[in-house]
C-alpha cells in the first residue's frame, strides 16, 4: 500500500533514508539452498557506487552490504533475506540551507505536500541512494537467473543526442564496462564522455538513454492481463529515479510502422519455434516467446545543476538558489546497473510465478 | 498473482474471454453511496465500441452492460460492484483454419507455451475485447473523479508519420470526438483519415501514438519508491493491448536535454505555488506537483493483417496464412477510451490511498 | 483491502447481496486443463442449500451455477472463472418493518455505522447468502485437491449440549448425510433432531460445533510465520456467518494439558515417518506433518428468533420486535458444506504456493 | 507469498533467525509524524524477555531495539520503519547433538521436508525468538492507538486446569503485571505459580489460555466478508507460536447456548446506542459494535520438556531424547505481551484501512 514492496512471488521490500544510518531490504520469496556469490554482488554495487570516476557524483559511499538474515554458510535458507549498507559520507549540513526552499524538479515540493513534513537532511528515501537495495537484491537474482542461464546486460544508448548506432546483438557486450560512460560503442563512448565533461565545465547535467537485453528467456513468462511482463518490466524501469519513459522492441518507432513491416514471421530452426525478425522485443501478448528481450528507459538530465536557478520557499516567496555538493552530471550511465538489477527482479518474479 | 487484478485500494479484476458468453469484472473498495450516471456509462462503452466507423473493425458489438452487484437504486452499496458485457457476434467459426498455426504477432504461440493448449475460439483473454471491462471499471472511477474535480482527456497524437503538432493545452478538446480517429486538429486529422483508407485498402495496419492528460490532481498523490504515480499509469498503459511504450512529461526527448532547459522554476500565483514549466508531466519524485499530468502511450500497428504472411504450425512446419475477419487497421484510435480509463482507474486507486 | 478476496495463489473474490440479483465469485489461480465435474458441484450446493430439511430455513433457493468465463468444453482454461448463482425467492417487502430497527445479534447496526446507511432489502454482504459462492469455490477446489488424494470431511460434532463422543477417526463418514443434521452417530443425531425440533417449536435456536478432517496431505504445506496452515484455516473458518471460535489438534484442550502428555512421539511405518499420536492434529510449526489435520469451529445459535425481543431504533428509542421469516434453528447443520468448502479453498491454495 | 508479512494497509514483515546475527523486521505504512516513546517501548520488550522470572526461560537476551529508518527525531517519517533486535545468548553448540533427530511436537520435521534441509542452530524461523519483532511493532501500534483512546489488556485466564473465575470487567488490570504468571486474581495467581513449580520439577510444561480485552474501539472497524475482524484478530493469535485456539465474545460455549439467551438485546445510555449484554464480543457481522472487544488464546504445553521422549532420526530410525537448554515450564506466561501486539498490530491495520 505504501509503495516500498516490489514482486509477488520474489517480494523487495526496501527501507532507509539518504541521511539515516543505512539502507536497506527484505527480500521474501527466495528460494532455499541457493549458493551466494559474494564477490559477485561487491562488483555489482561497485557499478552503481559513485565517485567510480571523473564523470559520475563525487559522493563517497563504501556501500558494502551486512546481512540480517536468510543466510546461513553462503547458502539461503528460504527465509527473508534482510541487508544493509550503511550510509557513511552523510554530511546533512551540506543540506541546511535548502530547509526553507523547494529545489527545481526535486521531490521537496511534492514529499512537503504528501507528509506535511520532510526529511531536510537530503532526499530521504526520494534520494537515488536507495537505489542501492535495489542493486544487492538485482545482484542475488542475477544469481539465480544465471543458473536457469538467463542473463541481463544493459548499456547506455544515448547521452544528449549523442547515440550509438548499432543493434545490440551487434555490440561486444565487454566493451561496456570498459567504457566509463558504459556505451559500448569506443568512438561514441568518446564522444559521450566529452560531452559530460562540458557539462560538468558548464554546471549543467544530460539526459540519456539505457538499453537492456534479456537473454536466455523461454517462450511462457508473463500473466495476462495486467501482469503482462513488459508492463511489470516498464513499472519496475519507471520506478527508477530520474526515469521518464520505457518502451520495448521497436517501441516508439512502432507507432510509424505498418504492420505489414512490423510483424514477424515465424521460422523454425534447430527443432525450435522463432521468429525471423524481433520487433516485438521478446515479448507477445504479454508473455515472453525464447527470443532476446530489449527495451529501453529514458532518464531526465539530474536536476541538480549548478547554475543559479528560480525557485520559492515555503511561504512561496520567490527565491534564488545554486545547488552545492556532489551530484551526476548524467544519471544514466549510473542508472546501467539499477536497471539490470530491476530487470532481474522482476524476471526472476515471473521465474518463480509461472 | 494470476495478473487479472490490478490496483490495490481501488481493485479491478476482470474475466471472461472475447468468445466465451460474456466480458466481466468486479470493482472492489468503490466507495459506498455514490450516483452511477447510466448514460456517461454508455457513452464511454460507445467510443470503444467496434463499428462506430468506417475507419475500426467493423465487429458488431452491442456493449450493453449488466450490473450484478453493488449498486441498489442507482447507488453504489460498498460492496464489490460486479458487472458484464455480453459478446453478441462471436462466430467461433472463422477461426478454424487458425486452430493449428499461429498468427505472427499474436499470443497465439506464448499462451500455447504457457498454458499448453489455448483457446482456439479467438484471442480469449489476450482478445482486445477484454478492455470492454477496463472501459466499465474507468467510467466509474471518472464518474468519482470528477466530483473531486480531476478530469482525463485523451486523444490521438500521430497515426504513422501523422502527428499533431500543438501543445496539448492548446488543443480544443471538442473536437476529439468530432474527429473519427480522435486528432483535435481538424487538418492532421484528415491526413490520418486518409492514411488509414490507405491502410484498409492495402490490407495493411498502422501503429499510433495517444496522448492523454489529466486535470485537477492535488498535488502529494502517488507513494515512494516503486508505486510511484508514473510508474503505475506505466503499467497500466503497458497492460493494454498492442502498447510498446511509455512516457510522461517531456518523455524520451527529456534524455536529449540538458538540466538546465529540463528543470521547472518554481512560481506563486493565485496563492498556490506552481512551476513555471511543466516538462516534469505533473510528478516529481512520484508524486504529483498540482500541474497537469500528462503522457503518451505508442501502439503499434494491429498485426492482423490482409496481406500474405509466413508463419509456423503447432510442429513448426511453414505455412502461408492470410487472415479473415473484421479487424482495426489502427488500435490506437480506439485505445483513446481504454487510455482514459485505465488512467482513472489508476488515479482513482491513488486517490483512495492517499 | 475491502475483504471480498481470499487466498493468495487461489484467490476466491465473492460478490452480490442477498436481495440483488445474484451471488457470485471469481476464481483466480485455477490451474489450465482440469476437468469439471457438474454434477459434483450441483451435490455440494445441495448440501448448503435450504429447505433440504423441515430442521433448516425453508427459504426456497433453487442455487444453480452459472459459468461466465475461464472453462471451454468443461476443461478450465487458466483465466478466471467466475460464477453467479441467481438469487430467487427474495421478498424484500418482508423486511419491511426493519427498516428502521437495528435487529439484536445481526450486522444491522455495524453496518449502518460503516457504511452510513444500509441495504434494507435483507442482510446484503451479511447474509449467509453469500457462502453460496464459497460452496462453488470449494467444490472446484474439492475435485482439484481429490485428484492430490486430499480428502476434506466435515460434521456435526455438537449441537447446544447434545455431542458425539466418538474419535474422529472411529466415525463412519457414509452416516453423516444420512443424518438431517450430519451427525454420523445415529443415536446422538436422534437426539439432536429432537432437541432442534425443541427449539423450532419454542421460536428459538441452538449453537453447535462443526468438526472438520483433511486426510492425504503430504508433509510440507503452510508457511512461517504468518501464513500458518491452521493460521489461515482459522481465518477462513472465522470468516464464516456465525463462527464464534476455532481449535485445531487438542486444541483449548490442550491448554488443561502437560507437554508429556500432549507430544506426539515420532515413530517409523510402511517406510514412511509418522507420529504415534495426533495431538497436534497434523500441523507443527505452521506446517502439515502429514498426519490428518481436525479442526473444530464453533457456531453461535442464529440471532433470527420467533420470541420477542427489546432492540432500538435509529434514534435510539426502544423497541420491541418479533422476527418473521425463514430461518435455521441451528446454523451449524447447514455450515458443515460451507467449513468444507473454506478448507478446500485454504489447502489448495496452499497447496499452489509450496 | 512467503508468509512473512502480515497486515494490508500497516504491513509488518519480519526477519531473523533464532540464531543468526538478530531478528528484525519492517513496518511499512505507519503514518507520518508520530512522536515514539522509547521508554514505553523497552517496557514492552522486558515483558516478552526470557529470564524475567524463575518461572520462564532464563535464556539471556538483552532484547534491545535498533531502529534503522523511519524514524527522524524520535518522529515516524512515514516511510518504512525497519529494526532490529541482536541476538545475543546464542549457543549452536547446544543444538549439536539435535542436528539428526526430530524433537517430538517441534518443527523440526516439518520445516525439514519443506525446504529440504533445516538451520540446525536452532529453530530458525519457527523460534518464539521471532516474536520479539513483534512486541516491537506492536509497541508502536499501541502508542498510535492510545491516541485513538483504543487500549489493548491481556492476561492470563488459566494454566492447566487452574482458572481465574471473573469476569475481565471486573478484574484489577494493575494486578496483572504484579503476578509473576500474569493472572490478575491474586489467589489464582499463587495456584498457577505453584502448578509451574510443580512443572519445573517434574521437568515437564503445562498449556494455558490468554484472555485479550480491547476497549474504547468504535463502531465500524472490519471488513466484510472475509476480513472480518474477528477472522483478523483469530489468524494473528493462530500465528503466534503454539497457539492451538481462538474464540471470542462467548466463543466455544455460544454453540452450547440457545439465541434467546445468547443475544444482546440493544439499549441507549449517554446518547449511544449500546447492547445490554456483550455475549458478541464487540464484533456483529465481522464489524465492530463500540463494545468491547474480547477473545481468548489457547496455548499448548510447550514441546520442550525434560523427560526423556521417544522420537526418529533423519533415516527413520527410533532414537531416545531428553532435552536439554533453558526452556519455558508455561508459554502462556510470556504470550501476553505478543497476543496484546498482535491485537495491536491488527486493530491499528483496520483503523487504518477504514
Amino acid at each position: 500500500m505504501s509503495g516500498n514492496s516490489i514482486g509477488k512471488r520474489l517480494v523487495l521490500t526496501t527501507f532507509g533514508e539518504s541521511h539515516g544510518p543505512c539502507i536497506g531490504g527484505v527480500i521474501d520469496g527466495y528460494p532455499a539452498g541457493i549458493s551466494i556469490d559474494y564477490n559477485h554482488l561487491q562488483t555489482e554495487l561497485s557499478k552503481r557506487r559513485p565517485g567510480q570516476s571523473h564523470l559520475v557524483s563525487q559522493r563517497e559511499e563504501e556501500d558494502k552490504v551486512e546481512f540480517l538474515s536468510g543466510i546461513y554458510k553462503n547458502k539461503t535458507l528460504g527465509s527473508p533475506i534482510a541487508f544493509i549498507v550503511k550510509n557513511k559520507d552523510t554530511k546533512p549540513s551540506e543540506y541546511d540551507d535548502l530547509k526553507d526552499i523547494y529545489r527545481p524538479s526535486h521531490s521537496d515540493y511534492t514529499y512537503d505536500m504528501k507528509y506535511g513534513f520532510r526529511d531536510e537532511r537530503g532526499g530521504g528515501r526520494a534520494s537515488a541512494r536507495e537505489t542501492v537495495a535495489r542493486v544487492v537484491a538485482g545482484a542475488l537474482a542475477k544469481q539465480f537467473l544465471l543458473k536457469q542461464n538467463i542473463e541481463i546486460i544493459a548499456f547506455v544508448r544515448s547521452i544528449g543526442k549523442i547515440s550509438a548506432k548499432q543493434h545490440f546483438s551487434e555490440i561486444d557486450t565487454k566493451n561496456i564496462e570498459k567504457s566509463p560512460v558504459r556505451c559500448p560503442d569506443p568512438e561514441v563512448s568518446e564522444k559521450m564522455i566529452n560531452y559530460i565533461e562540458k557539462m560538468i565545465e558548464e554546471g549543467d547535467s544530460t539526459g540519456g538513454v539505457v538499453e537492456c537485453i534479456i537473454k536466455g528467456v523461454d517462450a511462457g513468462l508473463g500473466e495476462p492481463v495486467f501482469d503482462k511482463l513488459h508492463a511489470d518490466l516498464g513499472k519496475a524501469m519507471l520506478s527508477i529515479n530520474a526515469a521518464k519513459g520505457f518502451d520495448y522492441g521497436r517501441g516508439f518507432d512502432a507507432a510509424k510502422m505498418t504492420g505489414s513491416k512490423h510483424n514477424d514471421p515465424f521460422g523454425y530452426k534447430n527443432n525450435k519455434i522463432i521468429t525471423l525478425t524481433n520487433n516485438s522485443g521478446g515479448i507477445q501478448g504479454g508473455i515472453s516467446n525464447s527470443m532476446d528481450i530489449f527495451f529501453r528507459v529514458a532518464f531526465k538530465p539530474a536536476p541538480t545543476i549548478k547554475q543559479e536557478q528560480t525557485t520559492v520557499d515555503k511561504k512561496g516567496k520567490i527565491r534564488k538558489f545554486t545547488a552545492q555538493g556532489r551530484h551526476d552530471p548524467c544519471i544514466a550511465v549510473r542508472a546501467v546497473p539499477i536497471v539490470e538489477s530491476m530487470a532481474a527482479i522482476i524476471i526472476m518474479d515471473h521465474f518463480l510465478r509461472s
